[in-house]
């Protein structure tokens, strides 16, 4: 019997082939041998014709499910893993047409895959997130969480911005640059990768500090522990209002003089991988490393 | 007798320093022995004590001078070009405690400098600038000029930008990133630089494209001749709603469907040097590169 | 008629296809309804059967022909263009397979393409080559042509090797690190690009200089005009031994206090292209560039 | 009363100031209120001038002592690490002139920090160590330790290298390039950091692959756990002999169809730093990043 009997089902981007795969999913759980319980996240329902099962809100994704389903690009992922981290909910992928970092089960792989899951077949991997707040005047003005990274900036390039970084209370730099990128293992194959971050291992407990466009040009990418506490000071005499920004979304904007304090997140996510998930394969598809070279030379 | 009779003197950053290097620059000219016609930038008069100079505005620098003379910084010397460059009169920049890449006299060899440019003892340089246009269902909607750089940028880190580049006319390819810098030579030592843009030799026709952030990662800077012309076109259809900023000025917003067109400006500015100026002495220090084997082993 | 009525073929790289592609050159050549006069490198001549037409040894290869057709990769192009060059006779590339950035006619368009060449359709294009000298007590010891790029390195890395670089008599910087590379704009797309180089387009007057793994995080690639001279000096006093090489060629060694003098070569490479060669396809196609958004939006 | 009885002084830097220094450490640890038994390596005592202490083999240095005080730049302390590790003796670096990532004390307050040390009052910190193997025909050939990084090398620029990589016996990427660094935390600031690496911080448990030069300009460098073990295969067919260097020592040569095995050594170098130690400020002092915002607006 599977463990999994309560399951949610969300499709984010509303692409025709997005949506045909949600259809294809339910219909194949709903066809399950065993009983199965299926809910639609509710913006995902009204997508889907003929459909009448129960729906979810977004926010109440995880609370009464055991596993969710992700249809869509790591994108997708990202904003439920935020959403259904604190319930304690895994989550598993099935990308559309690319193959993500996140959703690795093709979709027309989708029936053999799911079902080996359902039997019990599958690797459970622990990803954590950062937990980002702001403080102004000693009182905590907003927080958020990234499964990616955190970025500050400044948003306008004109205006290049200066702050100080300390580590557990440590002191690193000051730096004037055009922001900075903190991100966890999970990220560091995004964002952070294109500002000349390392790829970081995720079954690190680490994470990787990446300044963007720094004016000092000795200033490198840092890997420190996870369990250490960043903080980053604006200073308070000069006016610059740099926004922070978790996986992407809508920042928070700064005052001059505030900081900002990222850590772990005690609930990790619990993300599902079919048990031939290898991380190395999915790196070399997305980078178009080479391959071996005996069947290179095959070729 | 000097061909430099009629000297403005300009001094744009107001700190206590910059404005005595201006006072003593200003006593040092008027006890020249020839008779020396000096005016003052309006705003910089202001700050100056006991002065009844003329005074010009900041827009009609150029206009009835033989030589612009700043005191400040690199940006000080980067605003004054943009408005002396179409009056094709010569600038000379004093810096203020560091050196710059384009204000080479230090305050505290002032009198011998200037004494030397005064007495014909220099060295003339042009350096080319970049002419903007931003163009909207076929009208241009506005344009700026550059010394340094332009910068197409999202200015939101959530949006990744997407356009295409053409060089005369031929397309070059798609790109997804934060934006896209383009560097004069003089500008390859400023933000090109931080951005992992190669130094160009400011002698050179030629002029690099610097992505920034590329999503894809074999997008790397270009080198290109300053006779190009560079083509940015938006996607008409995605909602992107970047902006252009000329040498770190405030940017101006484009619109999806929007083209920026970037050439090299006809007039170019004539940069003065005292005739020891050595750039790549300038660069070594800015950079901290090493210096001659045998100095080392002197100390 | 044609004005390429002697015409040598070079087949450097003696895989079973370049060979057939040679062979099948030849036929094509020799049923052209012109008389030309077709002749064969001597190593080349040895790999294809039935054959009895005039041989020419590697070093003659320019002598008395108007044409010479490279089959094989960048890398065959590169020793017959240093061949060549001297001579003033052009050089047609097909590739084998993989699009090379010299060899760019496919062997499946070897008949239309060759036709439109002997029929003067075609785009002839100088790249210059790099002259090396190695100097010793004020005598040239030894020299050697590069169309790619020159490198000077340590080849054992456990000594870092210290070297003073001068830009025409202009000393630029003490360098520590594990060598140099100097590319022209053709090789800016080969080794000068894995160590972090720009790309500079082929028709600027320019070379680069890339230093590897240097000791000083602030080393940069600087470019710089083709018609400066480069002078490296080796420390007279530390044990160093290391080589010079053009185009990857076997090293020249040299000794303490050595110099090594580079410089545009006198004699260009004439290359031969089709009429729709485009350098920016070759770029996008090689390195893997995104097209045009509408033709994604199609896909 | 101090646990550091039996001391070893070693100045590999065969330079006066260094010899210095080590002479004026005996007499203070001669002139030391408590019984302290000192020793000198053996070709450092050569060096001191009326010395009748006992003296010890390098390959010794750790046998019969408490403490070994190192006296010279990181790159000796790295040689006496290696030799030192397996006797579990902790090592005390103190710089000569330069401060060092890993020789902390400066000569000036050389009776200071090293009272405090035999007092008591400092802090130990382990750095591990990686163990390479050379492999051939299942037998292994050569094995060495690395306190910074193991490189494998072409050596020979002519000639890129081609191997496949294994982390814990899964398949990664056959690469095409220079070469490959491998470091621990303590050599992420050292050739790594030439190479384009990230600063890993010495308290992870972690290590860092940097390609060198690589063909594919898609390879970045990784950070993994330091429990994996890499694997390195050489292709059996193609004539290649690169070197395997740990720490820039003398090279191991490999032949095709080898393989290296690069894994964490057991035993871990015990590092003695003095209190007020500061990973941070170290840093920031040698790649000469920012200070404090405040003190910079008291310059």
């Amino acid at each position: 019997m599977t463990r999994f009997k309560r399951i949610t089902l969300i499709g984010r981007n509303r692409t025709k082939g997005a949506m045909e795969t949600v259809t294809q999913l339910r219909d194949y759980l709903m066809a399950y041998p065993e009983d199965l319980s299926i809910s639609l996240e509710e913006e995902t329902a009204v997508t889907i014709e003929e459909n009448n099962l129960p729906t979810v809100k977004r926010d109440d994704l995880g609370l009464n499910s055991d596993l969710v389903i992700v249809v869509g690009g790591d994108g997708s992922l990202l904003s439920t893993a935020r959403a259904v981290t604190e319930h304690d909910v895994p989550v598993l992928g099935i990308n559309r047409g690319r193959l993500g970092f996140l959703t690795d089960i093709h979709p027309a792989e989708l029936q053999n895959k799911i079902g080996d899951v359902l039997n019990g077949e599958y690797r459970e991997e622990e990803r954590f997130l950062l937990h980002t707040e702001i403080e102004r005047d000693n009182k905590i003005q907003a927080n958020n969480d990234a499964l990616n990274e955190v970025v500050l900036y400044a948003g306008d390039v004109a205006r290049m911005i200066e702050f100080e970084v300390y580590i557990d209370d440590q002191f690193v730099y000051t730096q004037r640059s055009d922001g900075l990128i903190i991100a966890t293992p999970t990220g560091s194959t995004a964002y952070a990768l294109s500002g000349g971050g390392p790829i970081v291992h995720p079954a690190l407990n680490s994470m990787v500090i990446v300044p963007m466009f720094p004016h000092n040009l000795t200033s490198r990418p840092i890997v420190i522990s996870s369990d250490s506490t960043i903080s980053i000071k604006l200073t308070p005499n000069t006016k610059m209002y740099p926004g922070v920004s978790c996986d992407g979304q809508a920042p928070i904007l700064m005052s001059p003089g505030d900081k900002v304090r990222i850590r772990k997140k005690a609930e990790k996510l619990r993300l599902i991988h079919p048990l031939d998930y290898n991380y190395y394969e999915v790196l070399r598809s997305k980078l178009q490393w080479g391959g071996k070279i005996e069947s290179q030379a095959n070729n």
